[in-house]
């Protein structure tokens, strides 16, 4: 087993109660009255303030639970000149708060704690007979997810927007017909019930990952929610827009690296594969990779995708189409069936070699 | 008048109609059946395919109107190797179709085509007093729009969240008694209504830039629409998304430059001010400056502000707080009051050398 | 054998002449006189204009060899929009010229074609007694090339810089002793001769990517040479950097990807490993990666390094100190000698899943 | 005035000693055993550690000249999470060192300190009459400095590559013919003395702002210094490359932006115009805009231009070329001598109300 070493799984005790210590810069002019105002601030909000004088700065470390205090109050203060946070801002998504892997039930699938599973599909649902076709395909290959848009993020108004909620009813019986879970985008908390009904698996975009009214409503059920990182975004943001959903009570979201914005126009994204690792450090989410949105192109997923396996992923994320000339959306990111087939066969044997289980078990891939 | 010659109003005829040509680059090991069955596509959608042989590579060249064909489709077509269009795919938001810049009345206050308002105010509205004092001092520094968050986007499910409809009250009435046109921002599709009823413009914040369900409902309206950009967009990108807008009917939007995500992390964002006359260039809307979340350094905005309006910039969008200290949200980057009429009467003598009129005029600042 | 499908080793034939096809956009409003000009311009130069007239814009395909064209001009010539090439500006770096992968021997060591080499030590040569103990423990564990710098690029003039020929001797003598080639970093065209004397390869640093002279002057040695990629080069900037070291005689390169810039704090660049695939289609050079520098975390490196071997890399490149406590350099990145024992002995399960060779073969790793 | 009160130049005592407060953080589960090895090895380097226990973290405060301690030592020492140093690395150029503004004078022009120049002329020199003509033109229209590059960096091994020293007498004759001091780029070490012999300053390109040998050769000269900031550099790396040549005893440097990587391919670099106010604050060098580089359009420079000098910007660097179409390098991103000298008067005006004052005076611009 391949990654009984890393240290993704830490064998740590209960988790400690979610807390910060803060230090205070304070500016090389600072004053004595300032400094006296300053501690009484942070004292009046029942924090203990150590003063360390050095030769030519002074800095204050905050003790107790700095929740107490609006930090960003502080940095206003005269006399201030940085405030650091010690702990990270998210507490629920964080491993300190959850040792343990988190596993996520999508239908009969599992995805994290040494489970990997393979989500697939069209971009978008372009009709019942297309979809049924990559279905197919996508189950024969080894696929435990079903995936397809029916409203679609389009950069131009002009574009095909998706089938609505036609193209839900289509995804789910589709699913139901190839005993697939499925799952789809929401754009507008107006269609979280909507989609809600008909889906295994809600998966907010990378261009809404920090839509927090739309994270708020997603909360507030409790399907397994796939999260997938904003082009600009950092991973703590990442976590912070996981820990929306978390605080209002759905704890089964899993995170997705597709590629954030970079400067190379030779792939659609730059593909961050280091944050796949710097997850699971940093969190007990588990994290699956989007090889199909992070290059956008199809002589480049293959490898990313095993690249993605190799570093951990707890799940890889591929567009397939069976004519991608004729695909409303995207066709020309897509894999095609026997390529994909390929692909799975692959990734079945490097989650193999990196002791990891491909859920659901049994299938062709295996 | 500095800018007389900036070619950013370019002296056109009438609009042309829009379109496009393609061009269509094959691989080098295109079949003749494969190049055949690509001209027969094309023309079935009524377009002419002009062939140029060259010795190592052919390309076809598209003549009529692309729209016909999904170009996206296209590339996906056995011996093509890449597809290349030629005009921008906004139409309506291009300096194409519409050759004079565009002016947006905000209430009294003229935004675009020589005239230059400044929107202040708090990031947050945190209660009435507050917002009153802070409204008095920008009025009479000269600022022409009244801004406040009644809604906040927060990284942190734990950060103050807004007042919301009690604070969209508190706005509309302190904007009336100062004689404030108001702006706030707007973040769920659901609000669209709400947020319509009490101000005078509505923001789009930079993380729902392509939030492309809020533009469309935006676009229902006819209120004028403040659209930041968003952190990782390109420019061809922020007029994609004021498309969605104009598309819908309402032809009020004003671009706003507020930094991308960049590597320095000296500042909050990278403030690209080239996108000033970039956006005068291709487009007719006007476009403002938002040195506040550019930088997020109080020491840096007055500097960018500047360097805004020099670059030709329709407006500047500046935070300011009387008690940064106990703001509760983004403090540390508000300007005093102080410091605000300071650049303010900047702003003025700037817009002045560049051949601009504040809006409105007759204001303390001119 | 997991990569027979990839398509990083195209069956072509005898590379084809290298030479592109040009497209020239033209201006809305080009006169004829400026076509003419233009047209004329053109087939003074030996090439032939294939003009085709679109309903809104007109674009000119040049037939023959357009090195004979200083492109730069025609973009400046009046009516002229754009200038679009359509092959790749390098040319002896390109799987065009040369379709086969090239394998590079650094001593007994074989990089590309299928062999996989791992090079690792410490960033900066320290004392013989150091070097000996960790080039021990590399050996050990099946590492291929021992790394030292013994002229360290160091953002800092106060930080150490390098124990320079003395660090040299040190290296040679420590090479041999284990039986490992060694690789080390030339700063300045002036130490070219100096190093190329002590080490089996070159190593060109990130920040010199760029020196021109200083690749030039490798160029006219034989020696292999390691060329990391820049912070902001693309992959088409790297492999012109290639170019100007094939250029000059020199054909045994490897390239290197080791992070680029990118804008998230918590690694200290970011790893773009779908430069790995990319880089195999594009040319014939072998390509490996370098995790210490791309994430500048211990606890990431590992499953960088997999990711990078999964994605079809020619070689790993990995710091190792024994004692990163008294590191004079970057120590903070380094593995320990059992944690990169264990690394390798992962790299080389995953070299035998993928297809790959271990070279040299018959050590402890395999 | 503009701009007196803009804190640009703080009113300070004299240059503190160089020196710096260190925090280290420890990790969560630090022994005893670890924090009493860390607190020994901290005082054996002669400081004092100022111990401050948390709830949850526990942090040490480093008292004293932190330079006897390597900070990067200490990252490796188990228990500690982080070390975060509290001010800046760079000491020369601060200004804490040296509050007041630095002017450095270029032959007869100055550049910084409240006086503005302008630099312009073509990309390469091309020969003796195109540089003569040029030369005439920008000196009629108020440029204070010649430039033209006579070795050049090209990513090309193809391209023109520069005239070499046949190039810097051209431009040594021409300057002194047109009264106008001359900057020209140095490329490899080998070349300083060369190039040092015929020119007033010696410019560092963008792509060896980190080659640490070029850097220290002309820091050994007393030749003012232009220093491009790389395309990858924050402001600090900046700061640390100018360190290294005022380490070295030459103080005359004026830096320069030109661009970082940018997503954008709208323009060829993002022009960070808030680096100008930022090095202001910093630092005592002077700083000035090269928007052409920045940029890469013609039709985006001059607004960028007067963007820079808004911000504060010390200088403006322009390429100049007659016949942009017979340009052996960058011509796409030369103004024409009719731009330029639109160009120079706007700045002028703009120069005046920030208060600054064009050197050399009396120009034509004035």
């Amino acid at each position: 087993m391949l990654y009984s070493w890393i240290p993704n799984y830490p064998a740590q005790g209960p988790g400690r109660p979610p807390g910060a210590t803060v230090i205070i810069v304070l500016k090389n002019d600072v004053t004595e009255a300032q400094l006296s105002h300053l501690v009484e601030h942070v004292e009046a909000s029942g924090l203990k303030a150590n003063i360390s004088r050095g030769t030519y700065r002074t800095i204050i470390g905050l003790i107790g639970d700095e929740r107490k205090l609006a930090l960003e109050h502080v940095k206003s203060i005269p006399g201030v000149a940085d405030v650091i946070p010690v702990l990270p801002p998210y507490k629920l998504a964080s491993r300190e708060a959850h040792p343990q892997p988190s596993v996520i039930s999508v239908g009969h699938v599992k995805i994290g704690g040494g489970n990997l599973a393979i989500i697939a599909g069209p971009c978008a649902i372009e009709s019942r007979e297309r979809l049924e076709s990559i279905a197919a395909s996508i189950k024969a290959a080894g696929a435990g997810i079903l995936r397809g848009g029916a409203f679609k993020p389009r950069t131009s108004p002009y574009a095909f927007q998706g089938m609505g909620e036609e193209g839900l009813k289509i995804l789910r019986e589709t699913g139901d017909k190839y005993g697939l879970p499925v799952v789809t985008e929401v754009m507008d908390t107006r269609q979280v019930e909507l989609v809600e009904r008909y889906t295994d698996m809600i998966q907010v975009g990378a261009r809404n990952m920090q839509n927090f009214y739309l994270l708020t409503e997603i909360g507030r059920t409790q399907k397994p929610v796939l999260l997938k990182r904003g082009m600009s975004a950092t991973v703590t943001d990442l976590l912070m827009s996981a820990e929306y959903i978390l605080s209002q009570g759905n704890s089964n979201v899993v995170l997705c690296e597709r590629g954030v914005k970079g400067f190379d126009p030779a792939t659609r994204n730059t593909y961050d594969v280091a944050s796949v690792p710097l997850c699971h450090i940093l969190s007990h989410l588990p994290i699956i990779v989007d090889p199909s949105h992070a290059t956008g192109r199809p002589d480049l997923i293959p490898a990313c995708a095993l690249a993605g396996v190799a570093a951990g992923a707890d799940g890889v994320h591929v567009e397939v189409h069976d004519k991608p000339e004729e695909a409303k959306s995207d066709g020309a990111q897509a894999l095609l069936p026997a390529q994909f087939a390929e692909l799975a066969k692959q990734i079945s044997q490097m989650a193999q070699l990196v002791g990891k289980k491909m859920s659901p078990g049994g299938g062709a891939a295996a």
